[in-house]
């Protein structure tokens, strides 16, 4: 049987010790190709570069591994792995991540890292992202990185039917005390800003982007709650974002 | 009655005809804030500005209009004017366009205008987000308006109830030819890239995202459809991601 070919990017950049820990995993089931930001892409959400060219680039990081960094976002390396690194020829999987740091409920919109695994997915390609709730550079992948072979393993041999994309997430938690995985659906949660002015010599009005995230979600098969309850998240995604039921009562309206 | 706050942003930048063109038709129904981008940023998505600190600088460019240029994303427009020049309390509406060019179906993911509409509903504020399909700096913007005066007053009155957020596109047409509103669901339609290899001095392996946008779908009620036929399409949205059917079938696999 032919070995699958399987697609690695993240946001954190191709230096980040949680794509090299993803690498690493992804190795054991197929012939991987990284094709990852040469700069930190945080909260560069579904952005594409437009307005420039894309600078891609060979580079040896990691052991035998066939990889590329990519001066655009995460979502520009996902276009430029299938159309000029695979040349049309789409892989198998693409996995994203292991981001360093939350990517639960809405925070999906935000993240290069799952807009990295939604491209993926719209382009036909079953895709994970998977995100550690610890921002350290030095955080412990031993337990992101049993979820990841198990979720992988289940991708591959299953794929990801009525949808094509999963967002994973897991608790910062050695590998043992996590208690498993729990299929979840994204809490309604969100971010209350603050921004932050910043003193500076000119005189100009700066202000630096900071926040706090907060979820009100009392439901018991969020991804929130099951991380607080010491699980991985599994969340199945989809891009329609049609609202059905406010499509079904404007038409009402509209339509007399 | 208290005239109803308006917040108006876009992505092609402050001065660009369509947020002029919607300027114009908000203020007829309210007190008009604008806070919108210094410089073009069609494609960001839902980027933020995480590493960088965002300008903000109050400006004359509609008048009688309170406005404000941000050196940010829309997304990051959009939580500057609540949280800072709104301080937090927040307009009764956002809108945000007109943009130049279409933004149907998976589209809204990599448009910055419609990220912008999402981040307002996200923050419990009813948000439109209107497109024209022409790309144009000249183009004619009277029709566009047309819809907009009729959607910003429909929400104004009734709200966006189950939603928070539409997806508003209108045809490149004569106001008097565009037969009216349909209201739709996205298309299930997407990108075919082709990237154009940039010859350039320094021999790096530069490229631009070019690409075609193909629609497959021939459902009668998508925004593709509508707009085919000389209607403005109206989606309204949601940003809970969740695929209900593949969670409910993932659940019973891994809870067995």
């Amino acid at each position: 049987m032919k070995k699958p070919v399987i697609l690695v990017t993240n946001d954190d950049g191709i230096t980040a010790p949680g794509i090299k820990n993803l690498v690493e995993v992804a190795k054991e089931f197929g012939t991987v190709v990284v094709v990852a930001p040469d700069s930190p892409q945080s909260g560069k959400g579904h952005a594409v570069t437009l307005e420039d060219p894309i600078r891609l680039k060979k580079v040896d990081v990691f052991d035998g591994i066939e990889a590329y960094e990519c001066s655009g976002t995460p979502v520009d390396c996902v276009k430029l792995a299938k159309f000029e690194v695979l040349k049309d020829k789409a892989p198998d999987l693409c996995v994203s991540g292991i981001n360093h740091g939350s990517n639960v409920s809405s925070n999906i919109l935000y993240s290069g890292t799952m807009s990295a695994a939604m491209e993926a997915a719209m382009e036909n390609i079953p895709a994970i992202g998977f995100s550690l709730l610890d921002f350290s550079w030095e955080a412990d992948f031993s337990g992101a990185q049993k979820i990841a072979r198990e979720m992988i393993k289940h991708v591959l041999e299953n794929g990801i039917p009525h949808s094509n994309l999963l967002n994973v997430n897991v608790p910062k938690l050695p590998a043992d005390e996590i208690k498993g995985i729990k299929i979840c659906r994204q809490a309604d949660a969100r971010w209350v800003e603050n921004f932050q002015k910043m003193d500076n010599p000119r005189g100009l009005d700066l202000y630096w982007l900071t926040g706090e995230f907060i979820n009100h979600d009392q439901r018991k098969d969020t991804d929130v709650w099951a991380l607080s309850q010491g699980y991985a998240s599994v969340v199945p995604c989809h891009f329609d974002l049609t609202a059905e039921r406010a499509k079904e009562e404007m038409t009402k309206v509209f339509e007399k």
